[in-house]
């Protein structure tokens, strides 16, 4: 189920990928190196004395991860997702190479643009969950939308 | 300036990293075709006929540079930043290839834990500015950090 329009969205309705992403040893590494070069993603022996117990994957590689997945599910039919902000978002357990993540949002509301009536807001929730369905992250995003006024 | 421990940070200090990380066509593309797979940051013709007027890279790029910026900043002592949540992120302006882009943290306020006195929350506005001092991104990190009890 996808959309393009704002009018498309109801409160409740769930856009779910249909991929698995497999998180690696070797992709934990090239993301952290560049982008988050901590010990605890990066170095075995100080990962594991952590209070984590071995090596994990950055929480914006997962982030990130988590981004390919929404944009994969054609969640809004090709047009492109233009972020507003996000909110709420809680790191609720750790990734560990070897991890499969998928990962669904849940329309929560939608509002019209009131200087702009060519477009509007759409919130959604969005989980990532891990292989076992245990969820890793949840984060609202706040997108904009074309309404069909528009097209 | 920067704290192993929640009792060294204090509402008002900011932590500023000394670097500039530049973005690049390369480095919008590659980031983009592995966690952001959309025309907007991949297909130049398809940025251009865009509300943007060509190539911007992935919001999660700028974030992820933003994360980048802050643990280089050494803003923790080299102690681990273990995030807790995310809130009030904001897209602000659009980061296009050729821009340099920087970070600062501003200490929002400390709370310790009450179940754990070892550790304590550390509450951050973030902020990612541009060559030309235009914020592109604010956001506000909860972090995990440990108590001088600890030590």
């Amino acid at each position: 189920m996808s959309g393009r329009y704002l009018e498309d969205f109801t409160p409740g309705q769930v856009i779910a990928s249909d991929e698995w992403y497999e998180i690696t040893p070797e992709k934990i590494r090239d993301f952290a190196a560049e982008y988050d070069p901590q010990p605890i993603h990066l170095e075995p022996a100080e990962a594991k004395a952590s209070m984590f117990g071995g090596i994990i994957a950055s929480g914006w590689h997962s982030l990130s991860v988590t981004m390919r997945l929404m944009v994969r599910s054609d969640i809004f039919g090709g047009a492109p997702v233009v972020g507003v902000g996000v909110d709420n978002l809680r790191y609720l357990q750790p990734v560990r190479a070897g991890d499969r993540l998928t990962a669904r949002a849940e329309v929560l509301g939608t509002r019209p643009s009131s200087r702009h009536p060519e477009r509007g807001y759409l919130v959604l929730r969005i989980t990532t969950t891990r292989q076992d369905d245990v969820p890793v992250l949840t984060q609202d995003w706040t997108v904009l939308v074309p309404t069909r006024g528009a097209g």
